[in-house]
């Protein structure tokens, strides 16, 4: 019988789009119950948003100092905590309860300014707790086998990797007519220094390595803000150069009239090409040279264990965006149960991004702020 | 604060593939909470089943008769249930529960013969309890938009119908493999005398009837069972004439290589036309006569309030199968509320379907191999 | 060096649609030279016609009976004449020059009546003249492609047979716009008693036919005038059923908006299925069962010797419709010349549609319409 | 009466792929005739060549500059001459005609180097003759359609021009085994100094210009060559800065496995956006901001006069490569006529790459090695 884990909640309020997905996922494979929260800053709706979510009057925090403290204290506490605020709240709340020992499931980007990335690098690594960031795009079932496949071989040596990330909600300046996700999102205070970078350029960064299994070791970068006024970038194109020798190009935009959410990857090999798009997540393009292509559906004919691990109806059937989140808190969920029953998870849960994705994603935002500021020369990305 | 139903199940015990597809729909929105179930007519697998799903043990049932009996006498006994069986095993736990006044959610089809259908029809009139019948493929965004555009005359007087539904699992006698599901779906005993057409047939069916909002009236069918010894049909042929003039054609098959489970629609009138398919559900084109077609996105540009009603995440972040299904339930679950807090229901919320299009569904099945057997003549799909 | 054919024409005089594109079917490869005309029944027309051509005054004639004996008493004299008059206008010319021993290229479909097509079929066999029929689909080399892989066993026995042939060009009553093309397609008087299927089910019908290598025995239709006061058909609704079992539907239609020029073809066997759209004409779905979809494109990895015959640039480059046009021309022109070289012709060649295939159209059309006429019951197509 | 235009053509030998499009392209729309030639360096290939082609034994020249003194001096001497030789041999054959007063079609890139570029820029101001060059991808419909509406303000203001030609043909080291193509065109001695980026780099660098209506400024480009011992580079990749404020990425590549001609370009404004790829021409998406994608189809609903002018026939019937190549050949023969008749050319005709978009061709590679060279600083690309 599979366990099912207390959670509890920082952020994620009424009219919060976050926690809302967030809270489905953890529901999805009914791995978790939620039992605790910090939903707001604003009490009442704090209160009101606990109610709503049956959530007890007592384990509905005014914050999440208290809550930390208070759930840590109870025999029936919560075991692992989502954290679903905006960036500049990523911080505090991930290292209280990392030092309370209770695990954390982090929206990325990780935080919001490097320095505190690499403190709380530094608390993950002191803490017993594990700590997962929800990079979900490494949820989709053929972003794992497509992992597989260039791991094992199956395109020969990496050459180029492709990616690209583009949205259009920001094409106006829609911060100024109140809307609360703009006005966060495009606001230095709020989000870091990186805007569309940060936002969607970390996800494409990340969904690049994590599928070519290479290291970008430098950047290129041209960041604008095409919106007039607009205090963040809203749009770069960048150059990539991988460990290994491979080279590749991110494209991010939050400005180019539409795209919903296209995220893109294309890697390509000595041997053959791969091609998934994140709105057509059900199918992936594998091109061995010199045959024809062929269409991998999701636990189809030609999808991997990998694609199959992280599936739960048929081929036909399309899966998205909130199962490939799921995903990611039903690994994360083996994960904790194998430290509570203290035996080895199962490996093919492994693959939630943790602290170290996290703070390559602040990395690379970093490096491509300085490039781009540098008039686009070559800036390293640190590798830790 | 959202009401959370105690829901029942009947059927779904380890390794049903149904059954577990109820379970996330029922859970994904948080309108239910599954507290009881006869899951297992093997009082062993019922047993673990019930364990495995945190139903305790009171509340796990030899059958479905003391199931009714005593859920219908606890002060919290299940406000609904679902009943997720092989089709010859619907008629009589859905009799049992609409009997104890608990409301139903039956997998389709709806009985395994007419007679059962509607004896059953019956029984849901009389009863104070609610009847939903998951053809879950109206639970889609774009489904309700389609159905939406076209009653609102966006497509002007529906001139043709074009449906299909294929798949390819078996192409080959994969019943004689010993594989569960091929086993009792090619098996009349526990099908229905028919196949494919009861299988996904009727699916196509009551879409086409969703969208277009015409009655079919007549069918031309031919038949087919081209596994050699196959027990049922494995693909159909149909020429449709619905009320009002319009014709169509509706094709399913579970032995075309190739499809996984390709459910299509398309409709044209005199001032435009719409085509959707289920593999690629966020997206439907919709072609105005004389203009470019336009592809309308889920949540995006030009969708509707019918499709915003039934979607969860922005444009781009597809949703999929799952999503829909549990679209019902959460509609389901509004219905119920209502009705327990006297107040009448979101009129969004209505179109899930419910008794009369199960019956439909039967007497197009009907209609069909009658058909089929007099050589494709035309035979009368009677109206109720 | 390929010999340079003297061609001349019936019809296609200024304004004329297919007459154009046959003129440039037969340049495309250089085959052929336009040295003759009879283009238009209005002489100044015709006068003017030949002009622009570069068509010699004395090599314009008023009619194809004069130019039928004038061209055979010239040395120079035409080795073939394109006939691309309106159906009513295919007979006579074309006896006429086949009676005259010069070879002649069709547009089809072959006649307007029944009893013409069986007696040009009888014209043709007495003649020393070679007679082809520009169903020019057939041209397509991932069409030939289709055809010699369902040959060659790569789909195992073939099941069903799906294939339509949809646009939306007659919605409205558009011949009664004074529009040409609309006018003689809805004219019983120059169309014959076939419309839509006429006019687009005969392509439909013939590529079904053409690839999956069956004759199609029965077929129950369903004929509709969808458009108040239209004298012919404008959609067509069929089932058909072949030789050796397989059986599958025909869908034509004039009134589907939205639909430019969709002819579509699926075939599906106990071992693959083939998909292939005339409106993306460069790529094949090839569909093994059990193994992941391939995409086969014109020339590419995948593309058989039959394709490469009928493919002039590498794969990536996409060829269209008057190059599948041209294909027809360019084997053409190899049997003629093989016959005036007393030589066997290279049989990739041999694959342009015939007389036969244009009774086979005729004989159809004729069974479609008199099933529709008894309420859909099947009636045979019968052999030749 | 359109007038035929006597052609010459330098170069196109048997066995080489683009004199051969050339001449399809000079024939299909019937406005040239080809009637001299020097066809190769090798005489008794020439002489065959012309042949096969059925030119005159007395037009066929052993050398240009022969074949340019012959044709000149002739009364009924060529017209214009098209130049299909490899890059190095562009600028003396073209050098020549044009001093000869003989119009000028000129295979690209312009030339194999810079300098002798600028030469022959010069020569051509110089000349009575008329020159154009075949950035062949700007005849396509909808490329210029897109350019109409870019310059019309459909798009607003431009902001991002993502641009990209992806290959595979050279993932190996092709150029060892003897294929001609792939031993010149990676051979600096006859391709140049820029290999891929010379012969499909310049192509995707002309497109966005044509259709953005942008002229970049400056570039910042990371070249690879990704063989293992190829002289020249296989891969690019590319930021680019355009007039205006408009900023882009552009990749080229010829070891992209899965890609055979895949140049594509996506143009987004303040107000709108469009798409279009190349191997699929005959569809453009157009999406503007706030409102559901547009498909436009050439010669469809929503195609424009642009589009309708390099179009032959009606939507749903693919036009591809040859046709679009076809339209530089048809555009410039009314060119020709025009100065020809001492009339103004039609002005739809004017859009023919000429001189300048060559010499914008070779300062484009230019730039791009020189940045490449120095690890990818920004290079200025000269304006004229």
């Amino acid at each position: 019988m599979a366990r099912r884990l207390r959670l509890g909640m920082v952020g994620g309020g009424q009219g919060a789009f976050i926690g809302a997905v967030h809270r489905i996922a953890a529901r999805l494979d009914d791995r978790y119950e939620l039992v605790a929260g910090a939903l707001s800053s604003d009490p009442a709706r704090a209160r009101a948003s606990a109610a709503e979510l049956h959530i007890a009057p007592d384990r509905s925090y005014a914050d999440f100092t208290g809550m930390a403290a208070a759930e840590r204290g109870r025999e029936d506490g919560i075991d692992v905590v989502a954290i679903v605020t905006p960036n500049h709240l990523h911080y505090a709340p991930a290292r209280a309860f990392l030092d309370a020992g209770i695990h954390v499931i982090c929206d990325k980007p990780l935080c919001h300014t490097l320095e505190d990335a690499i403190a709380l690098q530094r608390a993950a690594h002191s803490s017993t707790a594990l700590f997962a960031l929800t990079h979900n795009y490494t949820g989709y079932p053929l972003v794992r086998q497509a992992r597989e496949m260039v791991r094992d071989g199956g395109l020969g040596d990496i050459r180029m990797v492709q990616v690209e990330y583009a949205q259009d909600w920001l094409t106006t300046k829609l911060e100024d007519t109140g809307q609360k996700q703009a006005a966060w999102r495009t606001d230095p205070a709020r989000s870091g220094a990186a805007g569309c970078v940060g936002d969607i350029g970390t996800h494409a960064f990340n969904l690049a390595e994590f599928v070519s299994g290479r290291r970008a070791e430098s950047v290129a970068a041209d960041l604008s803000r095409f919106v007039p006024g607009r205090a963040l970038d809203d749009n770069a194109h960048m150059l990539l150069r991988y460990d290994g020798g491979a080279r590749g190009m991110l494209w991010c935009s939050q400005v180019a009239p539409g795209n919903d959410n296209a995220l893109r990857l294309r890697v390509y090999g000595t041997n053959g090409g791969l091609e998934w798009a994140q709105e057509q997540p059900n199918e992936m393009r594998f091109t061995p040279f010199g045959e024809p292509p062929r269409t991998i559906h999701r636990a189809g004919s030609g999808a991997s264990a990998a694609a199959g691990h992280a599936s739960r109806i048929p081929s036909g059937h399309p899966e998205g965006y909130l199962e490939a989140f799921a995903q990611l808190y039903r690994d994360f969920a083996e994960q904790i149960c194998a430290r509570l029953e203290h035996r080895a998870p199962d490996p093919a849960c492994l693959l939630v991004p943790g602290i170290e994705a996290g703070l390559r994603g602040m990395r690379f935002s970093a490096a491509a702020l300085a490039s781009s500021a540098a008039d686009a020369v070559w800036r390293p990305i640190q590798a830790r």
